[in-house]
């Protein structure tokens, strides 16, 4: 990994993809085929236990294996190679046996699928973190008024809980997504050269070899590649998500806004210059993982077009793309936890940045008060020439109305923010509720 | 549309999203907000009526719309504008409550939900013919022997209806997909200028709001993007899907190949030049559209970081990409269909295709039985130095291995295309019953 | 064009990209073609005067055209087919010349350069107006201190001039960039079927239809689509650079900083519900192309996989792609000419934004100061103790460094903002002189 | 690097961008920026030659600067931190001047610079080899004929050297163009915090900052990035026109071409279970890259996007990515290079492959012989007559057309392959003379 490992990445899912893993994974589809077809009699026990004890990480050497995939194009035809030398130093017969009937993406693709399903369960183990937190913050700030601000402009109070609460709804329908895909994705590939399958790698080998790996069976998806670009997919939409929450934050966090902080951490954040600043490094981690990955998920999907049986490019442009949205969605997950578990709100702040506008984002009250009295429309314009007013003088849009002997009962109520915030509070518990 | 209107895309989507039926969708969220207040007695079932009679595309000006979309930023902003104008002339009472607590964004994503609607519909009916259509082929072309091809390569014999269960497969997880999102991508939007809902915009409004529409009730998802990305990332797959269905067709068709061919038509794939040729025209425009929609769903993905409570930019950007996804997913689907229900396929083309490597796909039989007496690396390398003497004095493999007295018995059967295509058969049959 | 014809794209340049255009470019390439060939004495002066008169896009029937653009796959074939019967009415020995020797690609691809060179001739022109109104805001605000801004977060003073010094330079490097590619973009595709030219397109003739046009010879570029991504990917680096400007306009615009806006106009930035908001609409518009074009300049590059001597898709994947980056950055281009133009600047406020951190953003100042005297490290965490005693007590850095008596002298000096610019002006200066 | 490090990259060029390098590229500008101090007598040459004595990789403990990566958000932040410390062991009065007056922002674009510097330098070699390469084997094919093929359709004759031509014009259009930008890129970052400079990095101090570096000088270009975009698009268009001469070739490699193959090698695109395959393993690497690169071009240019001084994560997220683009491109060149250096040619497939159509493809000759005759429709329409009755009666289209007494003079000659090559030997002396 680069100079950036700890800054965009996950170190458990760096490790977790690692090239000893990598091959590891392949090892167990390779001792999986051998067991499956010794259970129906294809080969014997003996030769399967031999290949099995051999399809150890121990037994390979990974340099040579790096410097010959660029003879064969993919990993597992020197690790075949080598598999097969370690198994026939110990017993000639099962040495025939190795790979039998097999082919190399039958064994690259399994074993991709091997790690994706340990990948899936660490990010749904960090997922429920993420929404635990989520709807801790939501609970707690459900009353928090703030302003809500549309176009980076301010609009009208909402609350914080309000905010975070959109955040996880966001985040839930991820993890509703990603859940709806294993059925679809977590399945073997094994069907032989062309993908038809064959003596060695009859149907019953598949559905056994699928038993023993805990993965669905399934036909040949060689050149058939949605199952991955649906995982693909669905990770750039939750690095989305998460960026989305970064972007909320590192706004909120600008020196004149203020409201909320990124956890302090010593050194964190500092400026080599400028000691005095907080700056909003885990978001911009996490912005920059989403501003790479949607052209990761369009890279997968330029790849399927794959010709024919087997493609010449598109299968292997995939490998490191998809590994790449795989680290970045959880580094921006595990980035993200970390953010939402530290947060900062400043409520006092928030509170006074409503009082910027002198009244202005309260217009809206005052313009729904009007209209049922005198047209939408003409409350509109009414309004809006007291808001030019109040801008031009610098005053309270308040003192302007009333100036202005605008015929509107209980003018401080409709200056309250908390009087503004709508069904702020309802929705958050409707929301929590539904995610308890 | 361009002059290429009908070469990749379908007129019928095209017709679904013209200015005029964009704009009367966006009529009818105006129309279902008033009735549903209505029914609620937030504004009286008169006014109700009044502004429902009024949201008609007849009483829009649409040009003016335009002009006028580059003030406000979007759609919604002119269009009531010209709503409450419309209403005010019939009745003054009921053109307060046109939009009656609505945001613009309420209506543009509510407007656009229920054109999504109507193309879901479009396209799931599409897809189940060309389910259908493929199902057909597969079962007649089951048995139909051919080569299969790996990196372009000749590799071992399959049946066409192998090939085309494949397409099958992916087209019905496809199909699978696209229904499982429905239930929260046909949603309304309905919760006001911040999403906090108010007084005007309440629950039991929203609820009534979808009811009418016939969709599902939701809150905000103002800058929470992810339910509309499922949608572009799932055409995206789609698209990918059926143009990996046009590269084969597009290669099969080569001249040296001359296996499958799109359907004649009067005129059609003629060259100006070349009166002879046979252009895989419709290939090229799915092709074309398979080549730009990842980048359009990668655009999507892009355009999920919306700032705060309504993004500046990031919403503007999706609208006509969503769209263009739509549209050209459409094209290929229709293009496919097309393509499939066309298909000429020559047999005997085939069959003879298999013979032009004189014997050397069948290498792998001979390996494979080889294999069992003398391990499998060694018959590799038996039979990858026959093979390269095959070549060298360009004779027939069997010839070879007869003259090295090759100890394998029955080398008729090892060389007949018929035994060599594994389950390709039993995997149809197993295929076709599934999606029966 | 869609409902958005006016929000993202510039009308002028959508009208030069018409279908009637688009057509009329291709029959200027086969209007040129004939005359061409006559003046080697190819074909008769006659007929080719007689097919120039009938390339007109008076004779062509749009709405035809468009329907068998599906059977032949590019508009050249149906429009040479039309014009082929007009001329033949007119005179049959001229028929017989029309796009004599010449492929479809050579006519599309040549429309298509055609049109390039009158959109280029626009885009330098606003390219240069846009650059004099930067030139002008540059050296107006040269002077006019505001706070930087780094990571979101204030960093140091800057002059406001000293920022749009650097969106000028991006601009100025663009207008470079363009400049430079006019050599190898502005060329002829004449070479007939294959690339090899024939008796009828002989060197000769291609020099000739060159000169004809205005645009520079060249052999086959049918499937070398270098030239075209080149323009497409400057366009890609203009839109980004506007975008930035963009982007900062509408962070500066924001309520709580509210330092720079775009200029108002009658129903402009309007929100239907707030009817004090001034929306970034403009800007919106420009960072929503903004996003959109990386993608589409992707998508350009995806389709320089061309097979042989024509590709079958990709090729197709180019004519909306390209049209598209070129409306869109047109759009942006005149966008942020209005912006520019029409730029409000609160002096004021930028003044009073630098006093939020209470000094803290003079820290660095501090900082070097007595950096000199203690060294930097000591230096900085000397003033980071200070700041963090600032911000928990919310008072002023120069009074806690007065209260612990800092070695420093000059202190009013080092928190004057207008001490704190660097080299600002002449910067300015600098870059003012070279862009003169 | 991943398990794939040889397949898809150069083993020199990943070299080039280690950790080690890309640390020592930013101790070679501290180092640079001390001694440039130091010649204008703001900080004491003797500091400055501890400074730089101390800018070694030596002395980094690369490991901890990656966790620390994460606190400060980019790699000078805790490299400045080492890097004082080691200095501050030496000389304390030195270690006051360590990275003076400069930002993080600073030493990462300029230390960047520089490793692209010595890119460029690797690969503007690397493109004269495979431009020497390329102009080899178009003079030594310039006259085999082959067919050329058009939407995957066999078309006419060209040579194989005419193509070859084709491939060469693209990759010198690219050495072009990186050339032109080099004034542009190859400079140095060097502005201070905010891009204002400041006491110690004076304009004096960027000039000879820029001269020791070997660069040119500029003002901030912090969040001004297109340069380093026109370097990704420059790549990407380079790495398009690589992979379209292995879709060529891969192409061409199909077993029912076997026109052209890639250079053979001691194990070299087997496969595990066909000995006799020959899988254009090289094309795959090169292709793969072609699918991804565009994908990153599009990535560094939603980058651009910078907010104000510097940006919270766009900046970030060019890091990885730029880096990406340029391993790629080497990966690409080297493998291209290797594959043209390698190139195997069947003279004699390739004019057996023209009489697969049974005279088809010189269809167009009768077409143009006639066309002076009968006109151009008509001759089209005759011939077109013809084609398909020799198509449906498998005969041999000059046989059908001595049957219906087509009137046309030496017929053989039209049928003659080498009488159809149009000016592909004189368009290849053209092209060599240009290059030469």
């Amino acid at each position: 990994m680069s100079l950036y490992s700890q800054l965009f990445y996950s170190s458990e899912v760096n490790e977790l993809f690692s090239d000893e893993n990598t091959i590891a994974a392949m090892l167990v589809a390779e001792s999986s085929l051998a067991q499956a077809q010794a259970e129906i009699g294809i080969i014997s026990k003996e030769s399967a236990n031999v290949i099995s004890n051999c399809c150890s990480i121990d037994f390979v050497d990974i340099d040579k294996l790096k410097k010959e995939v660029k003879l064969g194009g993919n990993a597992a035809i020197p690790l075949v190679q080598q598999l097969t030398k370690v198994v026939k130093n110990q017993d000639f017969e099962a040495s025939k046996y190795v790979h039998f009937g097999a082919t190399s993406q039958d064994i690259v693709d399994t074993g991709s699928i091997l790690q994706i399903a340990q990948y899936l369960n660490w990010l749904e183990n960090k997922l429920t973190v993420l929404k635990i937190e989520l709807m801790k913050i939501t609970e707690k700030y459900k009353r928090t008024v703030m302003v809500g601000r549309t176009l980076l402009q301010q609009a009208r109070p909402i609350t914080f809980g309000l905010k975070t609460s959109a955040w996880l709804e966001g985040l839930c329908r991820s993890i509703e997504r990603i859940d709806e895909m294993k059925k679809r994705l977590l399945v073997v590939q094994l069907s032989g050269a062309v993908g038809s399958q064959n003596k060695n790698i009859s149907n019953e080998v598949v559905n056994l070899f699928a038993q023993i790996l805990g993965l669905n069976p399934s036909f040949s998806w060689q050149s058939q590649r949605d199952n991955i670009n649906e995982l693909a997919g669905k990770l750039g939409i939750l690095t989305g998500s998460l960026g989305k929450i970064a972007k909320d934050v590192s706004l909120l966090m600008q020196t004149e806004l203020g409201e909320v902080f990124e956890g302090a951490a010593e050194g964190k954040g500092g400026s080599s210059t400028m000691p005095h600043k907080r700056n909003p490094v885990t978001c911009a981690a996490i912005l920059a993982n989403a501003t790479r990955v949607p052209h990761l998920v369009g890279s997968m999907l330029s790849s399927m077009l794959q010709e024919q049986e087997r493609s010449a490019g598109n299968w292997h442009a995939e490998w490191e793309v998809l590994t790449e949205i795989m680290l970045l969605t959880a580094g921006s997950l595990e980035k993200t936890t970390e953010l939402i578990g530290g947060l900062e709100v400043d409520e006092k702040r928030m509170l006074a940045n409503i009082e910027i506008t002198q009244g202005l984002i309260f217009a809206e009250n005052v313009s729904l008060a009007l209209a049922s009295k005198i047209g939408k429309i003409q409350a509109h314009e009414l309004v809006e020439k007291a808001c030019k007013a109040a801008v031009s003088k610098n005053r309270h849009l308040k003192e302007i109305l009333i100036e202005n002997s605008t015929e509107i009962e209980s003018l401080d109520e409709l200056f309250n923010p908390e009087n503004s915030i709508g069904n702020s509070v309802e929705i958050v518990d409707a929301i929590l509720k539904k995610y308890e």
